[in-house]
């Protein structure tokens, strides 16, 4: 028995704006699916789940996919895969390579999807310390900036799994600390944050705004570069921020989606997503997605695709998640282990509510 | 085709007491199991499978179901969800919040089985430390204090996963750096043994006693306070004591059963249970106890619940174990991949035998 | 729905030799498996898909199978297990306890196979600090060594995590440094590579030779000496290599198999395998063949058993790749998730056209 997922309401909490402009070549399309369609889940599921949008027969060449979505252009791409992919809501991360992407309004025009904002910590800060070469107003100019940038948006994100790790120290640091490592970033020039103090600067501002904090980990964004972001790591920050009350959202912990689990079971103001690894893994996204009900509280859980650039990827990680959340809560409730009414309330609740109540949409 | 697994004997090797009295609110209730019963794989196997004990329909409704617990008040609830779990044996970790569960023969007598003592190390040594205000009395006490303590248990637990973790030097520390550690603890006026110096002090006693030591690792007790927890990093201190031929049993590794697996693989005296994660993970057991049947040799796999308090999860455990087995080894026979008497024999093995050799029960 | 796998043609690209004679003692022979067959999933594989090859009914007792090895003798056992286990080429790894195996000659002959050689960079090493007394002598002899010793050989192997371990500092080594290490090394008379700068510079110099070079990871070989051997911990390494264009191969990562495929699919140079693990989980290959087919792309990744000794290994990790392919590739056509010739591509890929392209066979 399957249950019914096509009509569910659907939030994808964490996503970045479709591409602007179609890619110019075939091989610059392939590098942001990661690879060739030939040689991985991820363009597998395209040739199978994407060209019958583009109006073509299921299992297509690699050849006839990219021949199609070439002529069709990408205004119209973005509008067949965006609509296939049946999202009402998207939060959209606006600090990663936006010029190719589409902005906000402009993503919701072709998706036709409410659309609000996600701002990035690292963005915000590398952009404010590009307009200054004195340390000290940094220190105090990016709380107010914070403030500022989010006047409208829903949520912060820190994407500190790709530059220093999550095996820092868990305070907050001294204003000393910080104005020194500012001054550090500044004397070298840098135009990306890695700084570990910085970094937990920023965290810790963003506890003090209250917005939810969304941290990425696991497999994720293309500009990922430390494997090793097990957000197990994160357990000290995430026990110096717990009385705070403000929210903690673990963005796609694939492979570490069972420890995230784990850390949404045990800390009061953790959530989990898994994220962009369902579109990545294909047909084993049914294994993935049971294994992501292990541990997390059914309320602690939401729905993402990070998908980033090519509407592929925003029609994948929603295509991904109803049919392994159908095939999975249907052999529960096949095998008589839950009831048909609490896997449509499950659903429900990762689907759309528990990102709806969250960031008070 | 399914093994039968209703009848095999079932030895829970590490559990604790069922609840003495009724919890006064449901939200207490609630807690004990980790959150509410709406929103976990925990609570829904609450509702779908212990309901029927207290006469409800399966699925019942949360309200119905602590309506119906309170009616029937604690001794009742213990009586039928304990004669559901239908365990012959249990081993009982008699070191962490007695006050609030059952006694040993207590327990005996609410479940009709058989019941021994683990003994807790830390809690004998906080023990021992509110009791001296002397490091070096410690010292030398502590081994005098455990063998007597251990007169009539079958087992020792160490809990260092939850205070220094298991990152630490595997050697058996000096009499002088054991003295000066409890000194630091006698002038901090700490109440719980933390001091990595100290957890090695104790473990080694332990290996000295010569009764299996239990390691609890992964998602375990309510106060667990290290998710990091990998038994991988106990390697260093099962090479140390291999030679000894004390068992050494890593409890309820999820979500390290693989992990934890290979090391029952490798070293001779290590045996491993997956323990809580089964009545954690509800309707993936399946696939959890799968899993921890892959690298660990069948003679050093035993059963426990590691369930403290409610019945709830002293039944569950065992429903969870025997339903999985059932489906696993069922579906193994079935695809001729394993003989039926061979399924036979490890059910066997891991329900009891191992325990009862193990234990010398 | 299954996919034929039997006759795909298989590269084995890393094993060792078969058995040179049989063990005098089953419980020699039951050590090379790890157990007893009695108690594991591989002793339960040997006695289901093996005992057939021998004329055994399948299912046999461990005596039955014990009895007929050892009347049919270990040549004619040879022949008939590798014969089964029907593997058209193998590359060997002569670096390991090479006395009581098959040279590679000799395992051609007896398997039919063709057979190339695999360098072990510790070995040679260990046999270079051996023959002299000067540390300096060794730090220039190397890479001559190594030039003249893979003069007919498609790869080169390094063990070091059966040593130094994976967590090491990632650049080339100063001469000064090695030269310093193979002092110590020699001052000490010990027999093994385990210092972390000369791993460091033996797989320095292995990069500079050109071969692709294995890299061992998570369960292996009997001598295996260190647990925590998880590939993330080599992404420094892998990142100071990339550009080099040398391949790498990540062998045997189980439990680390999903991690392993991570770094397959960011690093352009990484290709991965899950080898040993298969015939060791037995009727769980399924599950770990399924994972690893998660990240990795299809051109990255290949099939070796691992196999040390007895010829039940070289055969059941055959035995369970392809019927693990079979199911796992059968059940995505079966649901229209992958086109028949996909899973048919992939099959070839991964069984020797991955290995034939990159050891240029």
């Amino acid at each position: 028995m399957e249950v019914a997922t096509d009509a569910v309401r659907l939030v994808d909490h964490h996503a970045h704006g479709a591409l602007r402009a179609a890619p110019k070549r075939r091989s610059a399309f392939e590098a942001m699916l990661g690879g060739s369609p030939l040689d991985s889940q991820l363009g597998f599921s395209v040739r199978r789940w994407c060209a019958p949008a583009l109006g073509l027969d299921e299992h297509a060449t690699a050849e006839e996919y990219w021949s199609a979505r070439s002529t069709l252009g990408e205004p119209e791409v973005n509008r067949r895969l965006l609509g296939a992919a049946a999202v009402s809501t998207y939060l959209l991360d606006t600090g990663y390579d936006v010029g190719s992407v589409l902005a906000p309004a402009e993503h919701a025009a072709a998706s036709g999807a409410a659309v609000h904002e996600v701002v990035r910590l690292e963005s915000l800060a590398a952009y404010l310390l590009r307009r200054t070469d004195d340390p000290v107003a940094f220190v105090t100019a990016f709380p107010a900036a914070l403030h500022a940038a989010t006047r409208d948006a829903k949520a912060t994100v820190g994407a500190l799994a790709h530059r220093a790790g999550f095996d820092l120290d868990p305070g907050r640091p001294s204003e000393d600390a910080v104005r020194q490592a500012a001054d550090r970033m500044l004397q070298a020039g840098e135009e990306q944050v890695t700084d570990p103090v910085l970094e937990r600067h920023l965290l810790w501002c963003a506890i003090d705004l209250g917005l939810p904090v969304q941290v990425q980990c696991g497999h994720g964004d293309a500009d990922l570069d430390l494997p090793y972001a097990n957000p197990l790591l994160l357990s000290g920050w995430l026990r110096a921020t717990e009385a705070s009350g403000v929210p903690v959202v673990l963005l796609h912990g694939y492979p570490f989606h069972r420890e995230a689990g784990y850390l949404a079971r045990v800390f009061v103001h953790v959530h989990v997503d898994v994220g962009a690894g369902l579109a990545q893994v294909g047909s084993q996204a049914r294994q993935v997605v049971a294994e992501s009900l292990e541990l997390a509280p059914f309320t602690k859980q939401l729905y993402s695709s990070d998908a980033w650039g090519p509407a592929e990827l925003h029609l994948l990680g929603a295509l991904r998640w109803r049919r392994a959340m159908a095939q999975v809560l249907g052999a529960w409730v096949g095998e008589d282990e839950w009831s048909a009414d609490d896997a449509l309330r499950v659903l429900h609740l990762i689907g759309h509510e528990n990102a709806e109540r969250l960031y008070r949409l």
